[in-house]
């Protein structure tokens, strides 16, 4: 089979290698579709140390091609989807309800990290019964790749919010993830959704997806203009999106006390210099701020809310596929990631003709 | 009647004022024992600007004197006590349950900052139908006194470190708050308590209130410490008890992902730089940890908790008094209390003889 | 002034009162519109005893007439709207977030049942700081009527029925309560939202409201029909809406192991027996399922996260108003709503021409 | 090797089994302690449907005695403990983090019910990577046991009972749920706990747990008395721990509004008839009551959190063991389990001498 590999810094191919074997508890899928996330970008800029030859990507769904022997409830052909995490479901971080980091800090995410990815023609889940889940039949390939990652990261970002119902929240860029987030806080509730976005293309989206305010941090100050909106004290929630640390200590100015920070950014690109909290507006630690971390859930029983609320048509991220090419050009489509040329968002990459 | 004012940087004074008169809304208390709290030291020495002649203090109980016209369920010579926070319960803050930030930041602490203190003779009481709490016969004016503040603020820090039960927690410094947090993580079920002490008395008093282990940070690695004596995951929970930089990002490092910080100390002495959180512990934004900034709770059913736990034996701070003077000699208790010296932890001022 | 009262059982009539002087904390609004609640008919039939010539009514917003002299914040001529409970904000239920049971069991509802309704063309506020609301210039008066009660109800309904994002939930009746509960449910995430209606303009309106299903209870066995849609284990969560001994047992059966019930039917008209819980679907006691009672929150600062939600567009209950009466016509409104005749749902009443 | 098995209606005996063999996801342990719990005697006398020659017993610790192909961290000789409940991990429920209801109602509960229970020489654990447990050096055997169930059921019914810190609680009989449940309280923060109990030395174990207050049903009226003691509204939080349909309703009797009722009895004994909601006392619906029903938590991580209370001291239930047997005794013990016979609360069954 073909997988697309990291050959060296900001190098990766198309190699040739045997079509895995499961083992007792995993499940071979033949892969239909993939998309690539802006981590994987990362992963081969050298954010992430992972040896050469590793398969990468994270967002794959595909057809049950062979099953282990232990487990039950798939069939060769079932359309399955399984998520950028994989938890184990037994270690003690996934028993008390941190299957994001299953085994230690962000070790729920195993596909490139610890083991192959998935932007290959074939791929092996890991804890299957923990993990796969059948893509119900009125959900295209397309909608379940964003059930993978993105879709759930958003998500999540909204819930750690903690955003009251007809409250405010700030979300601070709109890339993928922020414009999830932007997703998720008009499905759960929030009363008045204000994002920022530079490009227009983003603006657009943003207001698509539930943004009521879209402002451009090129052209205004953005805790001004937000506390001109709602007044001075600021919002309840914000979301961190972009991973620097200007925009997380703004996210901490821009709350009211009392509010909360959900920080779905990475910030491991930037420097590895503390995240600054800005004392005074952190009340000196005193005016009861909530600042989380978080990372995408994973697991079957999580997945299959996400693809529901696809199905039933409670959210629709396939405005973001901005590009589409056949897995014979995955490369070019890794190029124009790393460039983010073409206002790129999102590209589908397929692995048969007519399948999406 | 006597009141003990703000004079300057430094220096107080007992100065005469007018027995105050109750607006229709308050009640006018006769002052049988009060405390002074570390923030009372802070503000003296300029960390809160504060006009010359405002009387101190915010750490009193005592005897109903007069009653506003417009307040019921309080008459003359009962025996009441107000908490460190005396919010008005109609803000917006106050209504979505954050009285402690009432109208604004650290808004619901007003005595000094807001208005005249209660260390003299006689205090006002605002919004008595919200603040003002009858003691049970059974409990002392010394005890009630640790009901105003740091005993309610030690809960909150526990409460807000979320605590698995029977989970592990380091709380950092043992001070008043540091020791009463102590008492609270032992009173919410904590499995395991860590602290650190580097005077003697205080440890002691620290296995006291339910430490298992005190460290002394300047015998020990406190990381490396509580790592070997929990796993090097780390602790469920930490609460920063000190209020400096250094304290603070040792309690991000100390706890596990997924784990909470309680951030019970005052960050303003130190310097107006921004509280780092060290980015690696913090898993580059995605480890699932959470901080939490906090103030002691106030109002009349908060209050009434802390009483009852008082009054049925469920934790008692007593312990924490280790002076005892007449309002007279309040002068030197503040000086005692600014130098830190002759061990003094809490002392407890009366007004008459016999009263404690 | 004009005042609808109760006359005797299920006779009301229009009489004249003298406008209400405001006390200090009140504050007289002059009433522009106003609606009609299902309890009010029940009240009159009955169901809840109040005085002879008691104005009823508990949905209306105006502008303010006159000021208490302690009121801050409003002017005469402002655009305000009240909720149908108007608590204290003080009293120890209050304090601990319980503001529904002010003072003791549904004791934040005090229209009509303490104190004169506000059915009348004016009304007084009581605890103005607390309870009245400035009406955003882009929200309608009678977009700001479905604020005061049933909305928030609905909202309610669906938070407290703490329906996982993407998770399904079954909601019994689709009177105005259960409609809004239909809209609450989809403005919180839920992934597949069933409901149950006998009559096709309800239904209609259910699917309209965010209903990915509805069954209609007198063809089919509701139970039955939702363990066919979502699997034999049930659904998530289960809202009651009708207020009977046979929804409330259904809803019970409808959740899985782990599920909620939130009753938001009023069980009072019935009968006095005992609400049945059924035991096997109870797990004998122990299959985790929780059932919960609520009742609207009050307060301004609720008010203004409703009044947002409208604002921004996120929920729409206008296509709930079947009727409109002129003021001098509100007895007609009145035995419509008791005959549930001409398909009434909520009838809006106007008090001047040209006002909606 | 020997196993207690049930062999017709309240009939058990002693009958020989082959010594079980691992799959490769489990553990076989050589039991050193035991102990019986009231399910047990249920289970026997009819209440659920067992098939002769069942093992019973589900409350049992030991040494590991061989260990499947693929688990790891564990080896022969450990000292280890294995919960009553030992959910999969995997399910929905369980990913949910409804483990107790594992795969289904009340399912987490596989010993007897599902496969052999443990009350023999020899027990496998199944997925024990989710399930065993290590026992620290510092923990008797005896303490152990306590972890398997009664324990984590007393700290499962406080937690979900919501007690707000320094609140109250009623706890409704004092068997040995009952009686954990009281040192759950305790440990957790409530303020006054309040139990009831009919035989004295059950009084004063409840005492020593923890109890404030022991009322003797047969000798006062609960509701009239605990009103008369925290006044007329109820107490914050009840917990039934009988499993009759008197001290259920007498539970949302004692709650104030907006107070919640945990239910940790087994209904199933008494009759099928569905269980009553005092429907008054539940506020007609909107109170804000909630009732919620519960099964003790399974899993390692659970269980290494309660061995810690144990280890560091925090709870000690040990005083619940009345008796001690010999494992060739067991019969008799279960005699005196059926009869409540001799004041026996707990029996600690050992299998070979020295043991405890």
């Amino acid at each position: 089979m073909k997988a697309l590999v990291f050959l060296d810094t900001n190098k990766v191919g198309l190699v040739g290698k045997p079509i895995p074997e499961p083992g007792p508890w995993d499940v071979v899928v033949r892969t239909t579709a993939s998309s690539i996330c802006t981590s994987d970008i990362h992963t081969i800029a050298g954010g992430i140390a992972i040896p050469q030859g590793r398969t990468l990507g994270h967002e794959s769904v595909g057809l049950v091609h062979r099953v282990g022997d232990k487990v039950t409830g798939f069939n060769e052909g079932d359309r399955v989807v399984v998520g950028a995490l994989t938890p184990c479901g037994y270690c003690d971080y996934c028993q008390r309800g941190h299957s994001t980091q299953c085994g230690g800090a962000l070790g729920g995410f195993k596909w490139t990290t610890q083991r192959e990815g998935n932007l290959s023609e074939y791929f092996v889940v890991n804890d299957a019964a923990y993990n796969l889940t059948h893509i119900p039949d009125d959900v295209t390939d397309e909608q379940a790749l964003y059930a993978t990652d993105v879709l759930g990261t958003g998500i999540a970002a909204a819930q750690l919010a903690d955003i009251p119902v007809g409250g405010t929240v700030a979300i601070i860029a709109q890339g993928p993830v922020g414009l999830c987030a932007t997703m998720g806080a008009r499905l759960l509730g929030a009363g008045l959704v204000i994002t920022t976005a530079t490009r227009p293309e983003r603006a657009r989206l943003s207001e698509r997806f539930g943004a009521d305010v879209v402002l451009n941090p090129r052209r205004c100050n953005v805790v001004e203009e937000v506390r001109a909106l709602v007044g001075p004290e600021g919002v309840d929630s914000a979301i961190e999106a972009l991973g620097t640390h200007e925009t997380f200590e703004q996210c901490v100015r821009l709350i009211k006390p009392g509010g909360t920070v959900a920080n779905a950014g990475y910030h491991g690109w930037e420097s590895q210099a503390p995240l600054p909290i800005p004392i005074v507006s952190f009340g000196m630690g005193m005016n009861a701020k909530t600042i989380r971390g978080l990372l995408a859930p994973g697991g079957r029983e999580h997945l299959t809310r996400m693809l529901r609320l696809l199905q039933t048509g409670k959210v629709d991220p396939t405005p973001l596929t901005t590009h589409r090419f056949h897995f014979s050009e995955v490369e070019r489509a890794f190029q124009l990631m790393s460039d983010k040329g073409e206002k790129i968002i999102k590209p589908v990459i397929t692995y048969e003709e007519g399948d999406l």
